[in-house]
């Protein structure tokens, strides 16, 4: 079951220009800035008290899909994360549906890392799905 | 005060299509479809029991401002909504920063129509302020 949106992902060209501008904007100061390993971009946070966040990332290098992405649409929304409350179920719900899926480990496989719903099946928005 | 995402705004090319997508990746129906008046758009809800939401608009001619995105970037998310406490408030507060807004009333005047600050300011996700 889906729960709402858990978060979205601003990719930027800078960001330390980005987050000076939103730390503006928010009236709130970004947490856990970092890089996580071979991701290909770093990254900062927006908390605001409530369920819902925004990533800012920014690409280390061209050929990431972060990278990727600047370097043919520019800056904007990266991705959409959506809530579940089982992502198990929800996998093999789409699955059956043939919804076309990026990361999936496949039927009855522990998720090993971020699953995606491509944006060919959702009018061009990468979907990621987080169960807290 | 931010207190986080308000919903989502996804700009599709053909509703009837994109609405048959979502409610087979959400499991849940679409609400309150509508066509407000002048907007340019046609427009569908998706709601999950929590505060955020996502919205489907399509573009009804090439001249709104969804039809203009949709000829010029396509399909994706058009815009995000960010929920604040005091709309009048924040507004005061980013207008003493210098930041871009657009239907701005002015200082001192009441918002008669949706608030947003510029795509520039954002690194180019045009942002809705939305007091419920």
């Amino acid at each position: 079951m889906f729960k709402g949106i858990d978060h979205i992902v601003i990719a930027v060209k800078d960001l330390d220009a980005a987050i000076k501008q939103y730390e503006g904007i928010y009236g709130v100061q970004a947490t856990e800035r970092g890089e996580p390993p071979g991701a290909g971009f770093t990254n900062a946070f927006f908390r605001f008290g409530g369920p819902s966040y925004v990533e800012l990332v920014s690409p280390t290098n061209d050929s990431g899909p972060v990278g990727r992405r600047v370097a043919s649409g520019g800056e904007g929304v990266y991705l959409v994360a959506m809530g579940v409350d089982d992502l198990q179920a929800t996998l093999a719900d789409l699955r059956s549906k043939g919804v076309r899926l990026i990361g999936d480990p496949g039927p009855d496989k522990p998720v090993a890392g971020q699953v995606f719903i491509h944006p060919s099946a959702t009018g061009g928005v990468l979907t990621q799905l987080v169960q807290r």
